[in-house]
């Protein structure tokens, strides 16, 4: 009854999921609409910035070659035939002892070549005419931000794959992106396997708890970018699980389930796979939790069969599935960011496989820590709420000491990095 | 024409506008929809966890007295009863002599007080019933996980103000919250001022640019967990503009007004602010970007006047429209979280004023650097998209090396911190 699997090194199963990784479609939304999407296509500066001169001072714009005289006993005079502000646009064009009132952002009037600030210029009327007079030499091009001094026409500025934060889109309302091509979300199914458990409005009953995994893994899919459908759970029967499977792949880009992939008694996966002539990439991992983690392609479909117990399938996705809808998102980092930090308590239990520890970390004068973030029991559910690290220990040790430095996989950060 | 303004220091402002923050209210939403919410109540734990004595193992459940007799060479054998998988309720009561056979998480029949693994028990059959049997004694809750050993009823898991994890939703489905008590969130409106503004949709025309600023708080609101709603641009004229902000006043929770603020022959903001008969709290603080940020207060609502240079505007929101949003939303820690990081380049600016520099964080062998994101000229817009962090550099300095330790304040973390 109990079949004997072989264990796989965590390297080698992630590289042989991301194997049948592949790169999903684009959508035009409103930039509305965009916050925290993927870019599918890079953001190109569809004209210069500034697009054109401009001052970068409220002051007088005028023609430099007429300060020639200037000095702090010889002011020159100009006399003021225009006054400007941001966005209103200069109509004179500036002749030989005129000056152009202007604001800080407006833009430089034909004739001028440098700006001059309102600090060093006296202002007053003649005439009923406004004049300023200015006591030193200016030159050519002071003061005057140039026309694409920051960014030049067809610069490319952001890659496709980024994610959109308010920087991002502060961009793309600057060159009129009012529709946005955005990566489109993969749609990620998820079914419950295993008779004890009940649904979020059940009452509880003797013998059985609520299903929180399939709650869990929906919240996790949205976080890495995902849309997500709940189907339910599966009956504990055979035939009827089969067909709701081959049902639900027709409708979903991924396929996760929960529980069902270990040799237990009741666990339907396995047989459900191999009708499906569903190709199993591995069925054991060298890791813990999350040693039972399978995966299983057909056609261009991965099937993910997380474990059903909650940290090994929160491990299980973060490190199987994530990757692979950032991929599909265009996101060029597609896998956890991966940072050392040090440890700041003692982790002493003996370490047959790479474990995965559920952790949050720590701050401290530009040095980072980490600690655990719970009883480190596979079942015990409270301390995920804390995790926003996983610690990376590698196998074949006694344990670990407080002030060793350990990796750890950050699942709150969107940047990612390129390589596992 | 120029009016003086006294610039006040950060904390000052900040302390400032946090004497008018209130607590938002609270509204009850689908556990579907709760993800990135903040809780506004704790949850609790309505059962213990485990809700019984549970299997963590697959084996054979027994009365531990029965193994008395058990040693390497004297088995001692049962009857197996009954078999119960996860989910499956144990029927019957074992007496002497009698084990059930018992999956992982089941429930512990009565009359058991151990479970003995599978890989210690011998399984056979004998004239058509099912026995095992155990070369070995078993103690008294020898492989039981007991009712409540992990969670007790009643117990509080997690606090009102805390953002919804995958974590936090797992619980939230493990105490059968299907329903959820979150902070609602305050609803931001947002108007600009400025008639170099054009909108994102419109082609550009000479002396314009598109509105960016309006766009990126946006992004800044929704992801500091506000709802945000965009009015448009006042038109360039004090009576309508004044109509209009008074009108949107009566709509949104949190006003935001961008550019107008300065002393510029065409800033309405300070005029508008008088004739509603807000309080201004301050209209100058000492700080680059963002020195003519101006908060004001009227009745119960907030009106936050940011700059219309990006940098400045995006500065001044993160500092004083985050925090009062934050607390808002229940959260214990609404400031933003400031860490140590060392600087990974020159800084080679002279800084009478305190510096909000836009930078990116580093991570290299559990140390945390800081690079800049961009040019510092606060007109650079290109800049804000690599920013996930804010650089503190204080003022009266003639600049700062590499190799620096400064302060930095995460943008892109949730946690927050309880103290600015």
């Amino acid at each position: 009854m109990v079949e004997r699997r072989k264990p796989i090194p965590v390297i080698d199963a992630v590289t042989n999921v991301m194997k049948h990784s592949k790169l999903g479609e684009s959508e035009i939304i409103s930039i509305d609409d965009c916050d925290n999407r993927r870019l599918a296509e890079a953001i190109v500066a569809k004209h210069p910035v500034p697009p054109f001169d401009k001052s970068p001072y409220d002051g007088f714009a005028l023609r430099s070659i007429d300060t020639k005289q200037g000095a702090i006993d010889h002011p020159v005079e100009f006399e003021v035939v225009e006054h400007i502000g941001a966005g209103q646009i200069p109509m004179k064009t500036l002749k030989k002892g005129q000056a152009t009132r202007i604001m800080t952002g407006a833009k430089i009037p034909d004739g001028a070549d440098c700006v001059a600030m309102f600090e060093v210029c006296k202002v007053y009327e003649k005439n009923g005419k406004n004049y300023m007079s200015i006591k030193r030499k200016m030159k050519e091009g002071q003061n005057i931000v140039s026309k694409a001094s920051e960014v030049a026409e067809e610069e490319v500025l952001i890659e496709a794959g980024t994610l959109i934060n308010p920087g991002v889109k502060a961009l793309l309302a600057t060159f009129g992106y009012n529709n946005v091509c955005v990566a489109k979300k993969p749609v990620v199914g998820i079914i419950a396997t295993g008779t004890e458990l009940l649904d979020v409005e059940d009452e509880l009953q003797p013998g059985k708890i609520r299903n929180s995994n399939a709650y869990m893994i929906m919240s996790q899919i949205k976080r890495a970018g995902g849309e997500c459908i709940y189907f339910g759970k599966l009956a504990d029967e055979f035939a009827s699980s089969y067909d709701t499977i081959l049902h639900v792949l027709g409708k979903v880009d991924i396929l996760i389930t929960t529980g069902g992939v270990s040799v237990g008694d009741f666990d339907l996966m396995p047989a459900i796979y191999e009708k499906l002539g569903a190709e199993v990439l591995f069925n054991k991992i060298a890791m813990r939790p999350g040693s039972v983690t399978t995966v299983a392609v057909r056609g261009n479909q991965l099937l993910f069969g997380l474990s059903g117990n909650p940290s090994a399938c929160y491990v299980g996705f973060e490190l199987f599935t994530r990757p692979i809808i950032q991929h599909y998102l265009f996101n060029k980092q597609p896998f956890l960011k991966r940072i050392k930090a040090t440890l700041q308590e003692d982790f002493p239990k003996p370490n047959p496989f790479t474990r995965f520890v559920r952790s949050y970390l720590t701050y401290e004068g530009g040095n980072i820590g980490v600690k655990l973030a719970g009883i480190d029991k596979s079942n015990v559910v409270t301390s995920l709420a804390h995790t926003n690290a996983l610690m990376v220990l590698p196998g074949g040790t006694r344990g670990y000491q407080r002030g060793a430095v350990v990796e750890v996989l950050l699942v709150e950060d969107m940047d990612g990095q390129a390589t596992f």
